[in-house]
């Protein structure tokens, strides 16, 4: 498999980073992806209860993953509305952490102190204008999130397929494909395209050592090729797998639901309920469309080896 | 570049097929791509006359095509809400046209028809049930159409980068990725998710020999990555290029407003006021998402040419 810039920038041995799922990216998977060869990313609040603390619970998750790992791993910082999000950068920055993933935010305002401490900084960018300036703002590498990719989704709706090339034409850093990637032929059309790496979500999820609910991880791999669906267009786009809960949203957007009594129905933790806590009719469950291409639950080393190993399958395919 | 079982099949040198887009995929277009290699595609309407006759329309067009090219081509045929298709159709058998695309509608009721004529057919599909549909009828190959391709969209919103691999899956018959290719980098991508073969239709739109209107070959150059949006999801999901009709469609959508409404305000034959006609502001553009990485109208030959010469390029680089 080709070793690319982001290889030799992280630090890792394969160009695969681990999505920072919230509630679900848990140290024993960070550790286990980074021990594989990538990079593994720990979520402040995976594992926690609801409404706990995400600084105590990311110290903790640090600690774990710290015994499990020598390589290196890193931290999924959703900025935007997160009311802890100053104790978490004071955070990543005091213990040490290599790298950190910014997104749903502005990058200008914690991008400078983290770079000032060492650390790597990655932004999750959907749209062309966002990569550039996470660019400007001196952020190391963007990752380029297409519409197929699980959770919360840019505006713009722009697919892998589409994102990735213009993307990697406007920026000089390196770029990594998010969405609809789940082995090795996604892997070498994600480079085809002019990636510098992955990053894979619910590929992820779908493994043993996920502290996903067995209930998520099975809804997983008896998932068809429609059965995610993107909701709350008005809310801000989230893919998650179809549902009673999605069936009620989108009932309800086509009605001309106001984002009040979207969110009145929505309330809150609903992806800790479906995802964390295994309610599939009453939760939501946040998962990428590649999810019918999963058939199987597996280690996180298996995920990785069959990727490297299938990498020069393909190449040799394609003459 | 890979000649791959497509090839063979369609008696072509190159694994490209150009759409065959309503009002501008003109004999011209279809002769120059089916010369340069790949196989031109002729639609009954490229050129017609509002509420003109698809039926002479599409036999002059294919007297042009013949006297141009003694390369194999092809007509598409879409089949819903099409009130001369049974005259198309037979139109097709008796001219002894090579290859039929047949799309928004049941193939199993033309296939065998066009099959005992000795014809080969194509279906479009935009999930993996319909491509095994599809294959059960007796279609020769199915092109998998992404989210990000222009006009006429699935209802279930898979992307080329996940509907590719699970169509390769679920059928036996080659398959062709259609949606968000416009260069080498993108044929290289498909093939390696497994795709025989690519459409492409919005990077022909803007060559030299599409008797598109000059003002669609212009917005095309000067789009963006976010310049198109997916309309009409109550109608039947289009994806066009922004402008006050897709503003207005939007806007009502979002009101919820009835179907009967959206068609009201809708009309008829829109997208010939955009598309042939040039009139940016009231008509509707069918355009991919792609549309952002397309920079200069060229010649049909130059298009191939440059995806053919930059294959091995690209194939070098994952290495």
């Amino acid at each position: 498999m080709k070793r690319t810039r982001l290889c030799d920038l992280l630090g890792i041995e394969y160009p695969i980073i681990q999505g920072g799922m919230v509630w679900i990216a848990n140290a024993e998977l960070a550790a286990a992806v980074s021990n594989a060869g990538g990079l593994g990313l720990i979520s402040p609040t995976a594992g926690m209860s609801r409404n706990g603390n995400q600084v105590e619970n990311l110290k903790q998750q640090l600690e774990i993953a710290k015994s499990l790992t020598s390589k290196p791993f890193g931290v999924n910082l959703p900025i935007l509305n997160n009311p802890q999000i100053e104790e978490l950068v004071a955070t990543a920055i005091d213990t040490k952490v290599k790298v950190v993933v910014t997104a749903a935010g502005n990058p200008a305002l914690y991008t400078s102190r983290f770079k000032e401490a060492g650390i790597k900084v990655i932004h999750v960018v959907a749209a062309v204008r966002h990569a550039q300036s996470a660019e400007k703002r001196g952020v190391d590498v963007v990752i380029a999130e297409g519409y197929e990719a699980g959770g919360h989704n840019g505006l713009d709706e722009l697919t892998t397929f589409t994102l990735i090339p213009q993307v990697v034409d406007a920026v000089t850093i390196p770029v990594v494909a998010a969405g609809g990637i789940a082995d090795a032929r996604g892997v070498v059309a994600a480079l085809a395209l002019g990636a510098d790496g992955v990053q894979m979500g619910t590929r992820f999820v779908a493994t043993h050592e996920c502290n996903a609910h067995q209930n998520f991880k099975e809804a997983i791999v008896k998932a068809s090729d429609t059965d995610t669906v993107i909701t709350g267009r008005k809310l801000g786009p989230t893919r998650i797998l179809k549902n009673e809960v999605a069936a009620k949203i989108m009932d309800m957007e086509a009605a001309g639901a106001s984002v009040e009594e979207l969110l009145a129905f929505l309330g809150s933790n609903r992806s800790r309920t479906g995802q964390f806590e295994g309610d599939m009719a009453n939760g939501e469950a946040y998962c990428g469309a590649i999810a019918g291409m999963i058939k199987e639950i597996k280690s996180v080393g298996e995920v990785i080896r069959s990727i490297v190993d299938n990498y020069e399958t393909v190449l040799t395919s394609l003459r």
